[in-house]
């Protein structure tokens, strides 16, 4: 994997040796992004089979879910990890010896890979229509082929859109703490050659004012079927609040593996609190080109860092599928169509 | 005047020679504030006084008349420093000679300085009665005695209860690109020992939604008296629109010398756009101990930075003077009250 907390000052893949390792790439956010850490929880639960020792099943079977339980707990907001990772085991239940399971685990981590890459082109390909020529789009976070396996999810109709020739302008917001829109997102678009500029979090409100936004695309890392309530990066529900007030359409793109079809309430999604030092400070590069932390807040000043928030299905315009754009609060009676198993 | 570009990491005492060294530190955020720029313009316009030599009243004219300019272009979304400085021209004009007229500019040089902690205080004492026991109170950037010249305006109600006892808790908005939530008022707080947090901005939404904010106090680098819109720090308006939309009051506090009573709109008002630089990248303080700015973007790309943003009055639940607390759209029928003179 791309370590994406290196990015955009210094390109390095990692590997890791087992899925204890692959949880910790995780949780400390080596790897980040919805579809990303799907297929890597996915890979690590593989690793989890792979490393078994015997032909136990019973004892197979326990370590498989110590794996499982490790791997869930990593990222608790994101529900990628726990759809990829049920999707492996039920590959797995057919095998009928451990060596069986363990191949149909490798096989299935690779499938769940590959259904992304081919998820995400499904929503450049409904999402492109939604970015005209001389648009202004604002983003927020990295929702892009870096949270994927490729491709992306809100940047999926921005790809698209570039390669059908249109000319447009993207906002990426910061997205303090972790600043992913300005290391990663602002670092992917460059890579693609598509024109935007960086803004301060706090910044969009005045764009909305004055008419310089004309759509906003963001992703998700848990969207509930059920609601059609969306967990996505903090500040996220803010830009959705921003974009109702001044008629801008507001659209979520999302691979079928970021519905959540049982919980039934956004306010039982769990909301990570994520370290204070991320927001009392930041990583950059300094003058001698070395990338370090610096403390920005009042030394003996504490934080709160709460790492995503939920909106509301009445202010989202569109959800952007593979299976085509839904209204958040069509996506239950469309389960069939989006993959819901149940 | 305080290097508040240095706080809360260093703590300097600098002095300018001349009025354009008085420009360019307001210019470059020496100092900052609302009161407290409008302090500095005017001992910035007494030494352009002072600096004349000779008897020529109308030479001596033209250079407090560039001496003016000057320094308001150093800023130009503040009211203050304008206001500020018609008072000195004011009360210069009684003076007959040269010398008079400098004597005179010193002494309403100091007049507003004093005016300003006494409006503080008054703000203090109208506002306290908006923090109950056990409130979340949420503010954005500065606006606390190192904006002014002492006590400050936001933090004039919240000093106001802390000395009446009262126990509440303050959420800073770290107010990027400038950080002066994290750096200043997180700071300014922990000198006066009122419990507090640094939040990244995008965060309030999420408090506002879990019913963690009970009242916001902003402060205002111009706000209008004839139509009660209020010009502030870039995010303010996003918390307003995210107050209203939870049923949150959301309070301005102002000393009287930040009212605009010229103005018609406030789309009138001049935005200043910042530098790049400071989105792309922060200062802090490294492992070294050093202040030292981190770029933190993607290095091939470029920002959008607007420094201030303007809040219509549907979304001010009152706006907190020295004269009492209005709502917005009462200013201009209070103007008598409020210190209009025209």
């Amino acid at each position: 994997m791309i370590d994406q907390r290196l990015l955009p000052h210094q390109f390095l893949i990692v590997s890791t040796k087992n899925y204890r390792q692959t949880a910790a790439a995780i949780h400390d956010m080596t790897v980040r992004g919805a579809g990303a850490i799907g297929a890597t929880a996915a890979y690590g639960l593989a690793q989890g089979a792979l490393a078994f020792r015997g032909n136990d099943l019973e004892r197979f079977k326990r370590q498989v879910e110590t794996a499982f339980t490790v791997l869930k707990q990593a990222r608790p907001t994101a529900v990628d990890p726990v759809n990829a990772m049920h999707g492996v085991l039920k590959e797995m239940s057919a095998g009928r010896t451990v060596s069986e399971k363990q191949a149909l685990a490798v096989a299935a981590a690779e499938e769940f890979a590959n259904e992304d890459v081919a998820h995400c082109k499904e929503i450049g390909r409904h999402g492109q229509r939604l970015i005209q020529n001389g648009h202004r789009v604002l983003t927020h976070c990295n929702a892009g082929w870096l949270a994927f396996v490729d491709v992306g999810s809100a940047t999926a109709p921005m790809y698209a859109a570039g390669a059908a020739g249109k000319r447009f302008h993207v906002f990426c917001d910061e997205t303090r703490p972790r600043c992913q829109g300005a290391t990663l997102t602002a670092w992917e678009l460059a890579q693609q050659g598509i024109s935007h500029e960086v803004i301060a979090d706090s910044a969009a409100g005045h764009l909305f004012q004055r008419g310089e936004i004309d759509v906003v695309i963001v992703g998700s890392d848990r969207t509930l079927g059920r609601t059609g309530e969306v967990a996505n990066k903090i500040g996220t529900y803010t830009k959705a609040v921003l974009a109702k007030r001044h008629g801008v359409p507001f659209y979520v793109a999302i691979p079928l593996s970021t519905i959540d079809w049982n919980l039934k309430s956004g306010s039982d999604i769990p909301i990570e609190e994520r370290s204070e030092a991320e927001v009392l400070g930041t990583w950059g590069v300094n003058g001698r080109k070395t990338r370090e932390y610096v403390r920005v807040a009042n030394p003996s000043s504490g934080a709160r860092n709460p790492g995503f928030d939920v909106t509301p299905p009445e202010l989202i315009t569109g959800i952007i599928t593979p299976a085509g754009i839904f209204r958040p609060q069509d996506l239950w009676k469309n389960r069939a169509k989006l993959g819901c198993k149940s």
